[in-house]
């Protein structure tokens, strides 16, 4: 018998990528995918790629009465947005994936540091499990909440974890990010108008980017210590994906990291080490994960000044929203984990 | 029972989508990838995308050799090689794709005007069908031997072809198509040089291009008639892709145009129309078909001068290659036709 | 003594690379940049390259006031509101350089045709000379009113003026042209949103391009014949840049239009002829005039249809807008015609 | 009276770019443009953008030879050629602006370091001067050898030196840079081939830059500290520019920022400080400086870690070699310093 979900904020890039997954997968139906502004019109005059895919039209309905018959309900709505949904869901009854920031942070007071208000419901914070499946595959499996990562926060914290977990590391852990367009959303303004954004390496956010409260979070998660993560975010010239750079000061070899790494990761289906002697992907790229699941990850050890230089690419639509938050649902269904996530990338693209 | 799948030429663009399309089709079994010069490497050091997903490394076995216990060979090799290995392989009852030009033109004297040399083997090219199915659906049923078409003749030919068998064209077809770098295959040139060749459009092939023939030979199958096609071949900014754009020279209107296109293709399985009054995608355009086997047709009538603009949009490498390849393959083994095939394309990328 | 202009609606893209080009204009000072809504800002704000480069703020005067003490002025507004302006700024006397298409076309009934309005100054048509030097040079001299080309226009017409006066040519020429997004001008939209815009090949204007009525009306003032135009515009993956492929049926050779060419254009200062049998670029390609006031023209004779592709690239800011306009004014006051244009495009980028 | 002078090594992006800044100085003629391999060649046919701006042929003679008459000698030859041709043509007297790493090095020892060999001029590494004005501009004027700086390390060094002169840092210093394809030069291969290329967010050089020993040496030339540097280099998806990000972890605030930037760069002619709080340029972005010899400097202060991110973009071809080069050229000339230098960036583009 198939699931019946519901995508609420269907007509965003990540309401759009999770539909397309979801239309593919085999064990789910979806029945309903919300949109306020694109009520009544077919779900491809807003992702075209859909057309001849998923014969839907967006339903402009109440989220409460979308739910009624789900048995998931994916809630890709905006910041904020969620918090005035979620709680009325949850006393539904219904499975949720939330993938606003609204339920990822488990200290309340981390809502003020980073988002700038206060939390409403502290309570309910410990209700859900970060959504993650490679740091909480058991809490995702006896969950019926999920918060789905951000997505320059999943690429950080896949490539740390491991590190973090298994070395002493001195100081801040810079992590310098790299990401497409896609990562702002579909709204129009300036700063994405095409002739603006084409060809930029922009800055966009050196200080203060609020996914740094996730990264520190799930690196203590693992780690058990307090480690400060000192974060800068770069818009680049793509679409899609993030190549995070983390520079980690820490005495360790190659040896020493490949050991941290295969015992954190140990038959994880959508983690792959890239590092090659040859050939021309010898580190993680984004180029090569855009379509497809996986996070990439890799490194290089710098003997000038003891440190670590940890490498990760993955499609921020994907791995860093909807890729996970599937796989995460796959999990708390006890359904086959890659379920409808089997797609490879394209090469060339 | 799963069928036993070659590809040889299998380090090459079109050689390595086909094992992507092939690694997740639910009724094969790719049993060797062919490649002379990287023989014993893994598959994913060429094609990075499929690190853990197809765990192979190519065999640089002689073709025979590879095909032997083979039900299906697709010979990606270049344009000229497959000459010298097709006719051995037909000569074992291996069933056949032909990836390269060398079977695709019925008439040997074409081979003298467009690729100018003598055709070896006039006699072979009647056993091969011209592998699109939207014109060829029934005898592709009944044949073991598939010549894939080219892209930028796919991409025409699905737009024109039911306008000229529907239709009363004056003077020439004038085909103006605009291509991604993946066409040119992946051997890095001065042409090819990423500075030189980032942001151009290079009218590469003016007149003259070698798919004209495949054109002209497919109006004329289906309209009985002789149209001269004028194509001239530009290069973008992008890596996978085709927009082509026919300027014909007709009396007619919107109506008309529908009705042709509707009796011609009838429920297509990748057959798209695209013509909105509304939204952002009212034509045809490759960013949306990119990493599907799509092809989005659409058109506007110009009363100005009566002409009829057609526009077609394929993934070259897709549509325009592997895609119609492993259609046609399903269609000759009496698989079901879309098999392989359902992936959509991503949405922004 | 330093010649005084004013830029009106300096703010826009064309306005700004006037501004670009004028600062730099040994003979001019550039006394004003006009634009209400950016009023009391400086210039870099919205044109960041001319920081440390113009130290100038927007003015939000009215028009006639910037006017009264200028020698020139470049009316950069939109389409429609330099109708209202520029008849009064005539009756003050001052020599106008027009960007609009408001005072393009000389025959009243085309705006009807191409733009849909009557226009209500048909007298003043006959007092604007079409501002493209290579066909108009002496009435620019002579002329204190100027209506700078639109880009498209301006790519076409060059490439086919000397076809038009010298051979007979066969039913309609098709104009092909391919854009970057620059030509939208600086309004964000869903259609020019980064994330949507990027890696298309977008057929935006498959009939009934406005700058059609250009083409012809100029194609008609060389050859005195009616060539119908038939064109066909498409946004490519690039920021500025323009080609324009023209597919022209007669019977020639090559020999033939490089007699034409050359006898054409004698001594051009910004006509280059790009043909070359070797080297990588043996066509025009924007990405060879990006930066610079030239128009790079080709061609190619396609034997089998009794065909010429004309061929040519243009900066869409420079030689389709803001460059021809300069030269134009150099022209119109009597100074050097290359002065202020002397810039090489840049290679690569 | 104008200067002479060649150009060796003319074919190459940095020759090119020097040829077309110098084919507009003022003071100068280009006397030759020596090229082994495409001697006897225009230098249009490699430089496509200087057809109808320079008409020159590139020589095969002996650099030597070409020396003799000139008044400066530009050396854009590989790294290691220049360390057989410089010493050469010091004896002749000639003014000599190498552009290779060769000469850039003050202690003979960081050859070894970071470039693996041993020097076999030790003694010539101190005639030489670092060509990076805003560092050495009373040295440069005295000197008749300049060594123009690395792209990556001119970057670095400008946004970091007024920084290290003027605070105390803590622990290494973090470069995390990402520049676009021309700074690899314009030889093929797999790695510049477009259709791997394209899109990618490649970190190419994770440890072991080169230029890390170049950034580290004019740090300490300003500061007197040996201040670690942290380099990560990746290659981004555009052909020209460098964004420099620098974590530096210093307690301070924007006012001392502010002051330190100010008070080391007085009145410089190509130091743009980048720094709004409205505004779609609010910190440097390459996009913004391609064209010209400016370097973009901002700057953010994070309180969550002590640390402050300094940013610098340059065009890698101009203020990262060839401008710098020619900068220094003028002062070492008694020349206006901005002689040849004047051009504004495109924008958009």
């Amino acid at each position: 018998m198939s699931i019946k979900v519901v995508v609420l904020g269907g007509s965003g890039y990540v309401g759009g990528e999770l539909l397309r997954i979801l239309v593919n997968h085999p064990d789910v139906t979806i029945t309903a995918a919300g949109s306020v502004h694109y009520a009544g019109e077919y779900v491809h005059r807003v992702h075209p790629n859909l057309k001849g895919v998923l014969d839907l039209k967006f339903s402009g309905e109440d989220p409460l009465k979308l739910g009624a018959g789900a048995d998931v309900i994916f809630c890709a709505l905006p910041h904020g947005s969620s918090l005035k949904v979620v709680p009325k869901l949850m006393d539904m009854g219904v499975r949720i994936v939330d993938m606003s920031a609204d339920f990822r942070l488990t200290n309340a007071e981390s809502y003020k540091t980073w988002y700038g208000y206060e939390h409403p419901y502290p309570d309910l914070l410990k209700k859900f499990v970060y959504g993650l499946p490679e740091l909480h595959r058991e809490q995702i499996r006896g969950s019926r909440y999920i918060a789905a990562p951000g997505c320059m926060a999943a690429a950080a914290i896949l490539a740390l974890a491991p590190i973090a977990k298994g070395m002493d590391i001195e100081g801040p852990i810079v992590v310098d990010a790299k990401i497409g367009s896609s990562g702002a959303g579909g709204k129009p303004s300036l700063a994405t108008h095409f002739s603006e954004r084409f060809g930029v390496v922009r800055p966009y956010k050196p200080v203060g980017h609020r996914h740094t409260g996730e990264i520190e979070q799930e690196i203590k998660f693992v780690s058990g210590k307090d480690y400060g993560v000192a974060m800068s975010a770069h818009a680049v010239n793509m679409v899609r994906g993030i190549l995070s750079t983390s520079h980690v000061f820490t005495k360790t070899d190659a040896a020493a990291v490949w050991k941290a790494l295969r015992s954190f990761y140990i038959s994880e289906p959508f983690i792959r080490f890239i590092r090659d002697k040859a050939g021309l992907y010898r580190y993680p790229d984004p180029k090569i994960v855009i379509g497809s699941n996986f996070a990439d990850i890799g490194f290089e050890v710098d003997p000038h000044l003891n440190r670590l230089v940890m490498l990760s690419a993955i499609d921020n639509l994907i791995k860093g929203a909807a890729g996970s938050a599937v796989q995460s649902m796959n999990l708390s269904l006890g359904l086959n984990e890659k379920a409808g996530l089997g797609m490879a990338a394209l090469h060339p693209v």
